[in-house]
């Protein structure tokens, strides 16, 4: 019954391949295209092909960048004492727009799965081995996601930095996030901010012990 | 605090320009596209220039087609004796999607909306009454959305058509949607429903009068 023109179902069929978007928003993003001038279309898949042509990950970090170096580790103020350990570039981002943390970063792009045969030499693992050796880091802050996979992953690089003397690890806080109703949170993250409770007075009652 | 190489606030920029797309879907769908191969993102920006190049108008109708006639009006067995006016060519898209209407369209490219200085004028008006006119319509269908705006257009075009003799002038019913739950629905289509109620029995009991 649908009958869209040859080029304008090849044009759904790419937006439907964005992460999310399903038939509808596809169809609508397509019409989107089909009303804007020529010249805003072409921008549009201009700013496609120089995104994919400038972009590259950044040779210390992973970072996206256009140089060598991304702006956090051309950054001399942010020397790399403290780096924060993310599973992918969007992570970083999103710490970034805390503006809660002046250290660098080091993306592993991804989370290990063995189920995906995903294990540690798909990520950056050896690189980021390599970094704390040789960087002065005083502390990793293992920042993978508070799911399964990013607790595995945050796991192994903990004991695999064990060895190192004098490293501080720390894991992110998990607990419920800021303007949550407690009675909507789930169990999981229940459980995570009980066993994970700060005195609020200055001796370090600090949490629990099970 | 946010870092994006250029390339890449451009490419956000672009995709924020989608309807309904806000910064953190645009920064999604740009990774995506940092993420995938060369060869894909070509497809992609090529999908996009494609689609503008070779999709315009129908002559008819105002649907998309990469010809002349779109395939509704190029096909013989779709006669015009009913036609159906929509907005929009996604309106086209979500009766064609139904398998209900086996007559052809009319889109108008939008509603009136004075505030947005959309008069008559600004819709293909003109072309439509020249296809009353010319291609033995027996029936219109208004079928613009049951929106303040919506209305009016169909109003005003209702108007426009009651001049022409023996032409049956209809509106698509309103009212609650197929699947609702009668608490969730609001007022309007409430009333909307209440007013435009059916007989169950074979007698023409009707709409209520008020």
């Amino acid at each position: 019954m649908l009958t869209y023109p040859r080029s304008v179902a090849r044009l759904i069929e790419a937006f439907r391949k964005l992460p999310g978007v399903g038939p509808k928003s596809a169809q609508r993003y397509a019409f989107h295209i089909l009303r804007i001038s020529e010249t805003d279309a072409q921008a549009f898949a201009q700013a496609i092909l120089d995104a994919k042509q400038a972009v590259h990950a950044c040779s210390r970090c992973g970072n996206y960048t256009e140089g060598d170096l991304c702006p956090v580790c051309a950054d001399p103020r942010r020397a790399s004492r403290a780096l924060c350990i993310v599973s992918y570039v969007r992570d970083l981002m999103a710490i970034e727009r805390s503006g809660e943390f002046e250290g660098s970063y080091h993306v592993l792009g991804g989370v290990l799965s063995p189920a995906d045969g995903v294990g540690p030499e798909e990520l950056a693992i050896g690189r980021l081995v390599r970094r704390v050796q040789e960087e002065n880091v005083e502390e990793v802050i293992l920042a993978t996601s508070p799911s399964v996979e990013g607790d595995a992953t945050a796991l192994y690089l903990a004991r695999l930095f064990e060895a190192v003397p004098g490293l501080a690890v720390t894991r992110l806080a998990s607990g419920l996030p800021a303007g949550a109703d407690l009675d909507y949170a789930d169990q999981v993250t229940i459980a995570a901010a009980l066993s994970g409770r700060r005195s609020l007075r200055n001796s370090p009652a600090g949490p629990a012990e099970d």
